[in-house]
């Protein structure tokens, strides 16, 4: 495995190759595994479950990891391509990324959206420009348009809690939140659960419906796999027996990169809260999931999170065990 | 070992039986023991020592561990409970915490007395809190009233020193500070000496006694193990035949949360620093102990603290032995 | 070894060594050679290629590493003897050092010049008062004079580029730079080539001759092993020939701690940017070498750093493997 960057890249077969390796992994350990060898990660966007679970992953299987982010006392990095760099920076990303890659055996990378042009950040053009700068296996750690690890991890929770894949019903709700967030999450979540071949709804107010592209790959997803797509305003309407609701807060895609215009939109969608009356025609089993960090009381209310129908630490745990997977084969003798 | 939280929760054997494992990992490594082992680092307050002293001990024994903290690029934690999310932090600890510890085999936690509220310190609320959230072994880096981890390698270090237990003469003095420090050190160290069967004074100013629930733990472990303990405002009489002093600036208990209030108090005893004089009717070889970090010409002269009664430096490395014993036993294959 | 700190500590044979086992790790990895062993890691100073490499390099041979530097949760470090810690600082380096080495196998520490006395800076006074305070082996990851693991990668580039040793022309140019730089790697690189028998030219403008203690170690390593020292203004004339350009800032010596008279004298030579018409009269495959990180557009030309000529990112990665070379002989068995 040369690079970790898109579900989209793999078969069914080597999906599940990879959920079935999770778990053997979480069962049997395999501390040998991936001795003497070494994950760099670049973090050029805040992290905690991704900056934790790689490398909790790399030393379970006997190797190791190191971490570079702006935060650290390095010498402050330049992105942007052709400058002249007489001012606070000293170091360029084209510098700084190959040297990084060339002291492991792989590297993560994790380079938010900028939002501020959407054709620019839907062909993820930053975390592209930077794997063309190195020869070794990449993993996407979240690009402004992918969250590769989250899928796996989410897939495999959704296996864990046995819900269907076909005639499973998952909603992926908006979710109101104080600031514009990343498709990054939304898009590749919508794309998961169609991959899956789930009956996929997008609840979401008007105004916050997901680009067209993102709508396509995910309904083009649930064609070939026996799912379905729909998109829904009406909340009761939407969780007729869903099985699990996934909420999310995502930016507009009208005002994308406007701040104020995005604002004054999502301005009186404050009960987009997930609470428990949305359960109430839902599966009585109805699961919430979110990649985490989420905002108590904003996105979803306390009683849910706190509640049984909250499977979030769960789904959190299954980074680990999807990124050991990843990185078993992609780093791994029989590899 | 489910928890490693205070000296109190072990019998005698069982805390023999870590410091002679202690003593045999430093002489005959054992770097196969936690093989693909993962302990997991949650500093909410400042470290060197603990930050330092963990990663060494897991790499020692063929694990591996991962840090934490609020100062790294993550997403700001909120720790107030039913809160409404609104403001700039973008996850609770209540997520965290058990986020965290899944990825670990055994979570470590830092976090430092608020000093607000003495009964809520006492209480160690705040830990309690965040312990009670995993499901995973845990070991106390310091609390708001704990710190067993430098409790176990300054027994440690008395042994190596030849310190008599039973009729060691064991002082612990107030000493100078610009501010009003935590009660964790000066609590938890009371209490191991005491429970080592020393005969133990508290010297401090008037103003400066330490919470009776304090004492009254240290008295009771005293009068169990041979042990004596009192309390002198007056240096001379304290210092009598002593084999160790072991300096530590703590806050006034009437004053507790009041940092003016405890400012006033402290004014005047800028001469609490501890300097060669103290010695003079010591024993001969009474050592100078403190946890680190110490101000010099504060808290202990230079002399004192550059000079041969001062182990302060061997009582820091048995930071990580100690630890390397607890962990041993906690994740080891005989655990 | 008990220390690396300057290539000129090494006899010929010695270094060969190194060099030799730096390139028998990378084509065959020694996973268990360093199993359970502690490299502790202290950053006075800003770092990329360091950190990453020192951690990556620990892993590969099997044992682990940790980092402290100022800029995390730490209990901020106080530098100055002598002083009366009143202040915001609450430990001295003092202390540090020797606890943060007692958690080692072996300690690296990197501390920048302070460029406010030459003396002081050229007799390494700062990282010499601080490996004063250890017994453990310890590695020189910059000081203000030198940086040895830069030398070892730069030997073996130009070993892997085949640049004759005795006949190999070598040019250290002096490059503009916004602000006065430090010393360490002029310096110590000026020594290597001088070492390894090349014949050197320092090219730099008026003002910027490298102190004489540095001119005249220099040259004496270059006649006792074939080669040749000598300095030019003129850039054709520098560049006859030759095979490699080694860029580099450096601050004035005459200047030195002067920060307006520094910047006054180097105003006007903002055109000391190396660019493909300084390479006319080079020989045709001249290197364009740099010990990163570099400022695009200000030190070189970015056709001549994403061009051929360029081996920055080679020389990188021999940074890892010059210091696993080090680490392997300083604690591997038959160390």
């Amino acid at each position: 495995m040369k690079a970790f960057n898109d579900l989209a890249d793999f078969s069914n077969e080597e999906i599940q190759k990879l959920l079935d390796l999770a778990n053997r992994l979480d069962k049997h350990p395999e501390p040998d595994a991936l001795k003497g060898k070494v994950l760099a990660l670049l973090f050029l966007s805040p992290s905690l479950r991704t900056l934790a679970s790689f490398q909790a992953a790399m030393t379970r299987l006997g190797g190791g990891s190191f971490v570079i982010s702006p935060d650290m006392s390095i010498h402050g990095i330049e992105t942007r391509p052709g400058i002249v760099m007489d001012g606070a920076a000293a170091e360029h990303i084209r510098e700084a990324v190959p040297v990084i890659a060339s002291y492991g055996d792989a590297i993560g990378i994790r380079a938010f959206a900028e939002r501020r042009n959407l054709d620019y950040d839907m062909a993820d053009t930053e975390f592209n420009s930077m794997t063309q700068l190195v020869t070794t296996p990449y993993i996407n750690m979240e690009s402004a348009i992918g969250h590769p690890c989250q899928n796996l991890a989410d897939w495999k929770t959704l296996d864990d809690y046995e819900v269907p894949a076909n005639g499973g019903k998952f909603v992926l709700s908006w979710a109101y939140h104080p600031r514009a967030l990343p498709l990054a999450v939304p898009a590749s979540t919508l794309y998961t659960a169609a991959r899956r071949g789930m009956d996929v709804t997008v609840l979401r107010p008007e105004g916050f419906e997901l680009p067209d592209a993102i709508m396509r790959k995910a309904r083009d997803a649930a064609a070939a796999n026996g799912g379905s797509l729909r998109e829904s305003t009406d909340r009761r309407d939407a969780m007729q027996g869903a099985h699990v609701i996934y909420a999310k807060s995502w930016s507009s895609t009208r005002f994308y990169g406007d701040k104020l215009g995005d604002q004054k939109l999502r301005e009186g969608f404050e009960d987009w809260c997930v609470d428990e009356p949305w359960f109430d025609n839902a599966d009585k089993n109805c699961h919430f999931m979110h990649c985490l960090p989420v905002r108590r009381g904003v996105v979803v209310s306390e009683r849910v999170l706190d509640g049984p129908r909250s499977i979030v630490i769960h789904e959190a745990r299954n980074r680990m065990l999807a990124q050991m997977a990843v990185l078993h084969q992609m780093l791994g003798a029989s590899s």
